[in-house]
């Protein structure tokens, strides 16, 4: 437990927005419990502008954080009404499942994990009799469940568009029964465009305490989801308390703590440590899992002739397995078995691609593709036995073949979720990867992805900080908006107009509100015109007081008459829903595609 | 004279590499005085890695570095060997020329600003009787000139190929016959991507010391050109020092001082006082000149219902001129007479767009694009009259808008050399404007834009410092190398397999000397596993010594054989070099197009 009183002193979870002109609003649901958090900006002219937030209750003022209670179990009675759950007794954490099969135990009793989230008392819960209790099937049965109507009312669409995407697998809300604290996002390209954070411990460096920390630092700046993909100590400990205090879905990737537990020996990994792994996840509450199920052995010798081999970890550790044994991969032989499994607690498949490109030399090439054909048939497996499903994508590709890859998965893969690491479209920047990848990213869910995996700087060089992942996190968020652009949703441009009137008005204090990092852009502005009469001086540093277009703008308005009235962003925002609603009625279920080309 | 004793102390040049692994070379060109920079990355297995270098001469052991005596006059035997320039008695530099009309001169005797500089005693050259001593003049006549042999070298193309491009105002080689010291560089669709940085001080802030060194600095990471957008005291002398300095082709928007000139009154300026200060900066050394001739009296009111109106300086200037006199624009009215100008000293054209959207709502409306067509239209006519002409672009640009502009550019401007700001992809992240726009320049280049105008972090927020001068360098670097790989320039992605070969045979040193940015790649890694024997060490902090991917794939490897033989990079750059020159033999003087869509 020592752990921990370092956390509540060293680390906190990040609390509070960044500037007092945030304010958590909610929109209130058909039933009580049911209210949908979003950011209103204030402006100084008394307008606002409400933003989809995920930042959770930790921004909420009437919401005191407590790490070590975790946050409310919002979804509780929504999952206890549908009654077809039922609790019972979970396996029982072990030793090994913090990485210590060999090694000495530190920090207290751990053979006793769950007293090391002194919050969390209640027994897990799974599906009652084999039913499914996944939003798919509840899709496909017509139901529209409260998760549903609130990731409607949370990116103003009508619930049964919601519905009808979820039960034809083009959208997924992962949602853990067991993870009661999310709240519900839905990941589709019909949808707003989702951006995931990566965190995690490895054996190298960084800890628990951390690791929550920058969790809740990555969903303040933006992160619809997070992943731990820690690999070193503490795995099941950090887990729990990432989960007990996380507001948006969390991914993992089991493979990684299923090799932890055979010693980091991939010919040592079987069904049976890797079940017994995803079923420890999946009473933690996991909402999404990373499975390499399309590493076939077949596809293993179609990297030997690339540049960078096989750079998925997930992928090396399932190819080595292969080869060890010259085997089919177990993920593949036993996904049948793994989607009943999931099925139990509506985990979420994100069906990784482990044969992905690490290189521009190796983009679109044999193994990538024989591989998504293998993701599209597990993904028609998994749909059938009503689990969710996301398709990874890559990786490494310059941008001329990026198109590709996006046709390619839909026609494939069912126009399931397209879930992307970038991708980065050159080699030559470590350092900025950021960068080289958030090019792609915007241009690939301008195509359709709906999840884009962040890289930050760090990314080839080493282990992200609390900077790396804000930097990460709010590229990734410029290149998602500029893909909601791009695809004409209908919300996305009021947000621009906002911060262009504010610019053009020499509103300065709601030009740096209305930023996506209020801190940094008005920390840039006074590092030049640091007093503060100059944030509301009608003009900048670029160009001086003499010298000034937007008065000289200003004055061409003034003769020929700028006939547009000022619009409410209230109003203009509801306006987009309401015409993307009628749309849809129009159109017969299709309120808005894509735009691209 | 004071100011230059404190340059010297607190500002210097930035000389040397960021790492030894780079080392100055040369090409012999075909006479003793034409030799081609570049830059030798010598990797730890003894292979080099030939990368195109702007960084002059600073970068040469063998130079001394002289702020006071500038660079060697590399172009000035080849200028006079022609015979068709004059050396003369030219303008008298004046008070006004450094914005002091009204004020009392600071820092020594400001009626001859010459001695400011000491190192220049040399009298300004022109054309000999109204002669064309133009690149484009000379290409037309089936010259092949040192400047395109040398530009042919540098880009490993043919001569010949450089001669038609030129010929055809396809491309530019922007190089006043008074900038002896600069490099010459080719700008056109069918060659290297090539970046601008922006530089100058402002009536704000900012000094001369500070503007040479942001040039030497820029120029050391990537950039191909610089514009002096000076708008505050010293414009004369600040651009005097920086042309004498610089390696690399320099341009300036000479509305800016002649508003100076005007005290920063619009409607007091007139032809006369431009056409003087056009003079004065032709007789510096002025590459290329943005000319806002495009903004049409009848355009500016398509401007009043705009979000964000005229966001161009030079735009709105020369709107608040045309209003004010309801007059047509002079510079288009004289546009005649400036041709004749510039080519009397080989000035190339930016032909400015004084109306380009200042955010997402006003992207390619009746005002941008009705400019675009005039634009087009004085293009013809400086080709005509054998001036260089690139055509200037937006700006802010949602995704999905980008390529009409390229498309629309290309049609109606007979396929000059689209330079353009950006575009910035979404207006919401003041503080991350490089990114925003860096996103859209690499789009914008692999449909065909020649130059990309940088962006730095402090865009919208200030003036940038030495850091935001980098990473708004290292930013569109990425960008334009992003789409030399997909425009498939045959030399490009010889870079990006040098990396991905390091990075995946574990030679981190290798890997930090062939990133755009060695000192921030290995500063990154330092901060994880700063230990010396990490930099041998066959894993990384991501997966940590246990689990790493490309330790699998290299057993992979050895068990399937990877046949393919380590390239030796000099001869691949090669290769790629001859087989263009080949294609562009076999294609009748096509050698590579851009491969967008």
């Amino acid at each position: 437990m020592t752990a921990f009183t370092e956390h509540t002193s060293a680390h906190r979870p990040a609390t509070g927005y960044p500037t007092p002109a945030w304010r958590k609003a909610y929109r209130q649901g058909s039933t009580p419990d049911l209210r949908v958090p979003y950011r209103e900006v204030h402006l100084t002219d008394g307008r606002t502008v409400p933003l989809y937030d995920t930042s959770g209750p930790y921004t909420d003022p009437e919401h005191t954080a407590d790490v070590r209670r975790g946050l409310p179990a919002l979804r509780d009675p929504w999952i206890r009404r549908r009654g077809d759950v039922e609790e019972y007794e979970g396996r029982e954490a072990r030793p090994e499942d913090d990485g210590i099969r060999h090694t000495a135990p530190r920090g207290g009793d751990l053979r006793n994990l769950d007293a090391v989230f002194p919050g969390r008392p209640r027994r897990p819960l799974r599906a009652r009799d084999g039913v499914s209790v996944t939003q798919l099937a509840y899709a496909k049965q017509g139901l529209i469940t409260p998760e549903m109507e609130f990731v409607a009312l949370r990116e103003g669409l009508e619930p049964e568009f919601v519905r009808e995407r979820v039960a034809s697998g083009r959208a997924v809300i992962p949602v853990n029964v067991n993870h009661p604290e999310v709240e519900p996002a839905i990941i589709g390209t019909d949808f707003l465009v989702k951006i995931n954070a990566n965190i995690g411990n490895s054996a190298v460096t960084s800890s628990i305490e951390e690791e929550v920390e920058k969790m809740t630092w990555a969903t303040r700046w933006g992160a619809d989801t997070v992943m731990d993909l820690s690999t070193g100590r503490n795995i099941h400990t950090t887990r729990e308390w990432i989960l007990r205090n996380s507001p948006v879905p969390i991914g993992t990737v089991p493979l990684y703590q299923a090799l932890e537990k055979v010693d980091g020996r991939a010919e040592e990994l079987s069904w049976e440590v890797y079940r017994d792994t995803v079923v420890e996840q999946c009473e933690q509450g996991v909402d999404y899992m990373t499975v390499h199920a399309g590493v076939l052995l077949r596809y293993v010798p179609m990297t030997a002739r690339r540049k960078t081999g096989i750079v998925s970890r997930g992928g090396s550790i399932m190819a080595a397995w292969c080869l060890a044994h010259h085997r089919e991969n177990f993920l593949y032989t036993h996904f049948e078995e793994l989607c009943d499994l999931l099925r139990a607690y509506d985990v979420t498949f994100s069906l990784g691609d482990g044969l992905r490109p690490g290189s521009i030399a190796d983009a679109n090439d044999e193994a990538q593709f024989a591989e998504l054909t293998t993701l599209g048939e597990l993904g028609r497996i998994a749909r059938a036995k009503d689990v969710q499903v996301m398709i990874e994508g890559p990786g490494h590709v310059p941008m001329h073949k990026i198109r590709e890859n996006m046709d390619l998965q839909k026609e494939i893969c069912d126009e399931a979720p397209f879930y992307t690491l970038g991708p980065l479209t050159t080699d030559v920047a470590p350092g900025y990867d950021h960068i080289t990848s958030g090019i792609g990213a915007a241009m690939i869910a301008w195509w359709g992805t709906a999840m884009l995996c962040y890289v930050t700087p760090k990314e080839h060089l080493g282990l992200p900080d609390r900077d790396d992942v804000k930097t990460g996190v709010i590229t990734y968020k410029i290149a998602a908006h500029a893909a909601d652009l791009a695809k004409g949703h209908p919300g996305a441009q009021v947000w621009d107009d906002a911060l262009s009137d504010a610019r053009f008005e020499f509103r300065w204090e709601d030009q740096f509100d209305l930023a996506l990092d209020p801190e940094t852009a008005r920390a840039f502005h006074d590092q030049t015109l640091p007093a503060e009469p100059a944030k509301t001086a009608h003009f900048c540093s670029m160009c001086g007081p003499k010298f000034c277009s937007m008065k000289i703008s200003k004055s061409i308005n003034e003769k020929f008459g700028n006939g547009a009235a000022s619009p409410e962003y209230d109003e203009a925002a509801v306006e987009g829903m309401k015409t993307m609603s009628e749309e849809f009625k129009a159109q017969g279920n299709r309120v808005y595609l894509p735009m691209a080309d």
